[in-house]
């Protein structure tokens, strides 16, 4: 069985959503920040980086969103969650997830995570001052750039749509309006409505 | 035939190597920063993101490094660049690129291209100055957690191997000494002497 290792409100919702989707056998493990339970010895030997999300699977662990929900994917195949014959069609959604990660994710995280970059306290506000327009920035590319609809990479549902979904949930918190950016915000509606979506945010926020 | 854009000094060094290793056709075409050429509306038309590298495929545009390593890796199996038909295997290798360009480059991108995440001076200089210690954090990751040797993984050559050296080249210029982090010292000076390394450099940096 697996085993996804979350924290509420963190990117690690991608991944649940995502086990929902394939319909895998999996268990849910809260860690708990306000506890430093990321920190703890006993999560550490799961994931050094102290970080989630983290998938213990029968091989070993994994993580790094874009890997977890490439995993699902291949393991799942019945479940269609990525074009994973097609080499080029796979590496496209491989490439938008890699997008979130590296630039809009990173983007956010200068809101409340400065202090991974910075020392001091006036570098950290400036940071964080930033984060309404370059996490814009970031949704006006994939509005303008990238999502076809109705989900991120045309008619199919892949693994771009869980991860998209889980960082547009952010918007309003860093300061950016979703009303500016309507597929993205027609997308995140749509989402909140899937099966798999539900069960996950009710586990992980209780419902 | 696929055309790499690649600028010298930058990440797309790793994509430039795997064609290389893949004994693929391909043409490199360099895009000029001194010159804004990132910015030219031709090359926004290849990449929008007005970033590199972009791999121009047959089958349409694609962008962000570990997207194109996979692609390649995918496109010619007999390269045996990536553990394709083992999901786990492959995943793991895909989550190592992925901390690569979400968190060691974004370390790195903070010494020179901190006006993306703030506007003013002082902040700029605060996040240059913690470089140091979180690139050097990124390779201790590296070293003590993820490497195998003599390649990343193991016995096997992958994608993880061309992008960790690329990003190893900057050890010194962030102020990294590579001493402290021995395998990944050594791996870099092996890396250096395949014939594929050699061959991108030299369309590069001229050789």
């Amino acid at each position: 069985m697996l085993v996804l290792y979350y924290t509420p409100q963190t990117c690690a919702l991608a991944s649940h959503i995502c086990l929902e989707e394939a319909g895998a056998e999996y268990r849910a493990e809260r860690i708990d920040f306000a506890k430093e339970e990321q920190r703890a010895p006993a999560y550490l030997a799961v994931n050094p980086k102290g970080r989630v999300p983290a998938l213990v699977t029968p091989s070993g662990v994994l993580t790094e969103t874009p890997a977890i929900l490439a995993y699902i994917a291949q393991v799942y195949p019945a479940a269609r969650l990525a074009p994973v014959d097609d080499p080029f069609a796979f590496a496209a959604v491989q490439a938008f997830n890699s997008y979130l990660c590296s630039t809009l994710h990173v983007a956010h995280a200068h809101r409340m995570r400065g202090h991974r970059w910075a020392d001091d306290a006036p570098a950290i506000a400036a940071m964080r001052h930033k984060v309404p327009e370059t996490v814009a920035a970031g949704f006006d590319y994939v509005e303008r750039h990238v999502f076809v609809g109705p989900y991120v990479m045309g008619d199919a549902y892949t693994i771009a749509d869980p991860y998209l979904f889980t960082l547009a949930r952010w918007m309003e918190g860093d300061g950016v309006d979703p009303a500016k950016f309507p597929k993205v915000a027609a997308h995140r509606a749509m989402m909140q409505e899937r099966p798999a979506v539900k069960a996950a945010l009710a586990v992980q926020l209780g419902g």
